[in-house]
């Protein structure tokens, strides 16, 4: 404990134990040491409210079933995503309770206890945007979120926003994953109080640049109330809308 | 006249003064020659169904108003497009019947007989998108079609589209002008028949790039029916929706 | 149905049997719950002029198999886009009367009735860029245009293209499919009067990036007439298309 | 009013005064006529929780004087953003009671009751990046949140960041500005358990690209919980920071 | 044979068998009709002094044979550019004198008769270059020109360079290949009066993109005499070099 | 003078004056230290063909005044490309004999003797492109070039290309200056046998992006025969096709 | 003096003036209150080497002056980068003892006493990065560094680097000034055992894209021992060459 | 040897076996034939200080045998990076003493003489970051430094920097790897004085464009004292490292 570890030291130095000129040596080092040691006891969860999640992608199977086991060891739960099939079943077979999403390519085990006032609406343009759709919907499950799908409603189709109204006007965030001109974030932040996390996906093709058109646009929205995370990041916009979400609790 | 020429040509091989060598090879070199004279004559008018307009920027102002007098004499009308008020006024003082639309930045002189069956709709997203959409106005007129002017009716605010809709749906073709994420065009296109033409304009800050966003959401519409031209080319829509309406006569 | 359950209210308040107040209440939902379903009676081809198409890319085999099959029971025929050889195997076991374009990527079953004045012309500027032009050719013919086929007319070799200038001239609407620099949709706009919709391919290497060169070149065409749609769009050109020639019936 | 013109149209109906057929036909017409009208009625503030700002940037002087003074008359208040000096004093002339913010390039005239449950924090990594800040703050004021300032918390100089902790995690949503790298959304979204809304800006030069940098920087942030608007769109950050703030009230 | 029936016709003018108006009404039908059958006479390598050559990508294989034996039947000779290996078989088993370069990707029939002065350098950067100036030696060798071939000289071992300043200074003109920073041509260029065709290759990782250092490199080269072909265009660079050194023979 | 101090240096071993090691020393320095001297002697002219131009752009006007003095001092004759007028004024004012062309920005003093064979094509698509042109144009004067100007064949209208073949025919090596699209470099090498040297130009707007599209399409000329210099590069354009074109004296 | 104060605190607490509890209390302010002050006691200087320098641009001219003149008091010196003509007279007049440099665009006071075993070379490719070469050369004076400036040693003139290579090979570090295609780093790194910093400018035209090319050229150098800064940052590269050459004292 | 070679011309001279006019002309030739020869006898270790290393990424796997089998005898010793496994096993079978990395994808075969002062940091902010972290550390250890790994540091969790400081602190000269916002440079420059050379990892997806937003972060670090390295390039920033400590020995 910080705290404890000062004020002995300048016990040390009130009874002349230790003289100004270590004392002082000894002090400078502790904003570098022990401040790390102390945010580290409190860790993420605490500073940040929600544990760490382990990104599959870029990492060897070997160094993900290592992290992952001693995440759920330490935490009790653990949260897995960009999972492949054949990591994730190599995932299951070794977590403790580790259920496997294929759609959102998602591996969890456990869950945070419930919180926030929900529901967070998970807003979908087409059936292609669904994986991304899942990994947000898997992730605020895993945070401890209610959460309500709503499913292919493209902007060339307004009825279909418009048949959705009541739903997307009770969440108290949306989170709305669209990919090819990424436009229905805009329509529908201008339909509804709450705030929109927009996520472009790279569906699409061409001039779509892998999801550099849906991410343009949706930076350039005209409708308030709107902001973007990164193209595919569903786990970033569920984050985001956790935050949100539990600040409500 | 190139027929005159080739039958000139070929009585002379007729009546035995020219050898069939020397007319093969002067015959050899008339593809290149006068077929140019040929379709010169008919010009572009004929070739195109539309006179060549003159677009000022990048050209000096004298240059600008030496070809639009030669034009205006040749051709009895003349447009001259992205004018700036200083040249507008030389313009409008040389012409014999100069006519400047400030916000559109156009002069024309003259007009095409009326065409097509129209309305053309012109549909625009902002009040700053409204210069481009004046210039696709202007010429629409200047070709001679009937248009109809449907303004401010962005995506964040669906029921003023909606409200439009009659408007919308009678137009032969629709030319829609939206900056930012220009969503705008998808939307009406998914609730019109007719074709629609998607104008984006570099109106925008930050991360719209001058109108590569609004253009790359408009290139990925997720609507079917729509076609692009260059960022803030409301003479290019104008000329391609000339050319829709026109066949309808 | 929209309509029916529209009058059935109306009856009952006209009956007595529902209150104006309560009538009332439940029709001001109607724009958001019901204008949905009642939209969907109509249909996007009643709003639209063509039905609905499949793109195969992005979406599991299972996904497509399931929607494909569900638009060829309601509406008697389909038109699946971009689909790989062993999912149009799939396809054309599991349909009614599907039909596989192995060239154009294209599955359909049934067809619009024929509409339009035609041909539509589908010109080609090299043999690589045929995929592109035969999903467009494919989907005119479903939407029941006649189309004419202009192959490997590239601007390296003006001489094809004007070789072919009768056929370009009756068409009542050009779609030019280009790739590399993209310039033939230009050369073409200058010798005819009819609307051309400029599709750029990916084809090419190095500095093509991808179509990207080929879509500059058309964007910035300095003939007037041409609009652009996406790269390897060749649907997306076939519904402008059809939405142009359909008008002239 | 839409209510009282469907409650008209259904006594009517009730009356015998006119037919279900005509009935049916005069609403299938309201989802897209008097829809708008209706909407309009409850207005943007209504629908989203925020009235319409304006935004001069791509206006002339006159539009904007225009618009201002109509929204102020009809709302009784009305922000003005992206003002230039001239315009501010145009603005402060014309409007009842318009403030001018010369850093920040707004006017604003009133505000909205106070909500919220705040402070929002409005973080500044460096002194060229304080116009955005204030756009920002600016904007939250007028929408009726308290704020917090927190300026020139570089990640160059970790121990400002760390000195206003208090201050950062008290906050209910917060606003970080910064240009350049972009990094320091990512650094604080690591200490606390709010939402954080990055806002890159074009402070910076060279291959900073007008706050490409500092905006990939934003998207790609290693920390969760951090979501991002467009280049130097202060006035968006805190549409997003009030959407949150004002759910807490 | 283009010729053969222009002066049968001007035969059968000049023998009073055919009417000059009969006459001009077919001569005016060349341009546009015969024209491209008479310039297919000549052919290409009448008008621009070198045969059409076979790029096999983007092609499928039974395209590439076709196409492949039908220009070898009639001409005589035949070039397929960028063949992967299996191709390559099929194309030396079908051809009658087929050759394949593995390295340069290429495989060819025949040749053109020696002509130009000579040499034509080809220089090359890396190894990792050879295949792009491999595809350049192969195509000057097919076009008749002798080539000389310089290898793995790259900017930063100058004395490489300096060391072969003899040959590179007798060359007519310099084909100079090189990946990464692309600044082997500028170097070059400032050491012969010879023209130098530069080719960026798509060599590299990370910030090279393909190619694109390279070829912005070369285009911004501080050296005078420097052009610039597509990224990996071997092909592209040896026609424009075949040209250069043709017109000294 | 190089070969002079080397002479007198091996004089001096010969005759015993300087001893082998001193001699051997003073030449190891050489190619570090006189080497330079000795090149500079016969200078870039004798080493590459042209003598040094000077770029105003990016300089101060007391730069380049003093470095055309002394340049034409030195060797009679200097090239001054990018002038702006004021510093075009203080050049002619200053230069013993500086001549201005103030549509291509040029001022030059002098020329070098005739040589080549020539004419240099410069041929150029539209009246926007003509600054481009002209600094080609005076370039290839003032390096000793023949050249004829072909103006205003933009590909939108083919018969003016076709109509100027024998010019283009004629050309021992052809410039061809295009903005836009930049399709007309394509158009031309499929119609002559010499090499083509495209300059892409800055003029367009929207996506041209500053002559990015020209550029593009250029380097993905389908045509075979093209190389690119820089965008707006008339200067680089003349330089190389002086190279191609004095190796024909 | 942040060590000053804490041995004063310390000698409170052993002399028991100050309790444990208060000490405690007041020590655990410092990390994030104090540690602040104590860290810009000993400052950036102590932690990083060097004192902050004011980068002028994007700042308004007062708050530089003030900026500036307060460190000039602090600390006894300041360096102020991208100062303007009119900013830099008014700094000149303001600071006691102000230097302003005009090429480099800095202006200083005072410098840090000699340090490191030098010379720096700061190399530069042509006339027009001369401004960066200043800026970098200005801040290594005021750091206390020799530097030994080469200019005009570009690419296409090799000679003139081989013929300085006695000065570039006893640097101790090179910084390596250069636009266009920015070559000459590893030209000069093939040659010298020292660490190169590579520095783009923004000089050059067209396809140069402000600098881009030259960045990417460097950061593909094939040249080992070469690492780059942002474009025109003279400033930057002074830093990190005064960390290198200070480790040498 | 070029010295005797000279030496012996020399003393031919003086014993008038041969002319002035011969030997002038055999010296003439010497910078551009023997300079070469003169500088690979010393090589590039003797010019640059580090022994050429083989990039096995481009070339075949017989290339790359070839090569590091003919260093390996030459030189005693190689580096090969960019391996992977079944090139590694061919390597590992064929050099005398070849050692295989897998994470670093290196294989090295004996290493320099040790050197520097040292060590070395190689700083990694995330275990994806681990093979560019290894491919440095290897290079480091190949050319004879002392290193010391930090690994996964990220700026999300500082106290894990802080923790370490001592460390970093340590190190004479710190590598930096990063994908993602690539903030951590900035971050560990604030926090040292030795100069700091940073690596931008392909880590990341969506918007991190295979690395462009980490290395546009680092270009624009707000620290002093940090250069850049291409993209997922540990072997540059190593052989940059390695030059400066290697100046400390």
């Amino acid at each position: 404990m910080g705290r404890t570890r000062i004020e002995g030291l300048l016990e040390d130095v009130r009874r002349g134990e230790l003289s100004v000129s270590d004392a002082c040596e000894r002090l400078r080092a502790f904003p570098e040491q022990d401040l790390g040691v102390a945010l580290l006891d409190h860790g993420r969860e605490l500073r940040t409210g929600a544990p760490e999640a382990v990104l599959a992608e870029g990492k060897t199977a070997e160094q993900v079933l290592a992290i992952a086991r001693q995440i759920e060891e330490t935490e009790g739960r653990v949260l897995v995503t960009r999972v492949d099939p054949s990591l994730a079943q190599r995932l299951v077979g070794t977590l403790r309770a580790g259920r496997h999403n294929p759609l959102g390519r998602t591996v969890c085990s456990g869950a945070l206890a419930a919180r926030g006032r929900g529901p967070v609406a998970v807003v979908c343009a087409g059936t292609a945007d669904l994986p991304v759709a899942e990994e947000a919907g898997e992730t605020l499950t895993f945070l401890g979120h209610r959460t309500e799908r709503v499913h292919d409603v493209g902007v060339a189709g307004l009825h279909r926003v418009i048949a959705r109204l009541d739903v997307l006007r009770r969440a108290t965030v949306l989170i709305v994953v669209a990919g090819m001109e990424g436009a229905l974030p805009s329509v529908i932040a201008g339909l509804v109080a709450a705030p929109v996390v927009a996520v472009p996906t790279s569906v699409g093709y061409g001039a779509s640049f892998g999801g550099i058109a849906a991410l343009l646009g949706m930076l350039n929205s005209c409708a308030a109330g709107v902001a973007v995370v990164n193209i595919d990041n569903g786990f970033g916009a569920a984050s985001l809308a956790s935050r949100i979400d539990a600040s409500l609790t």
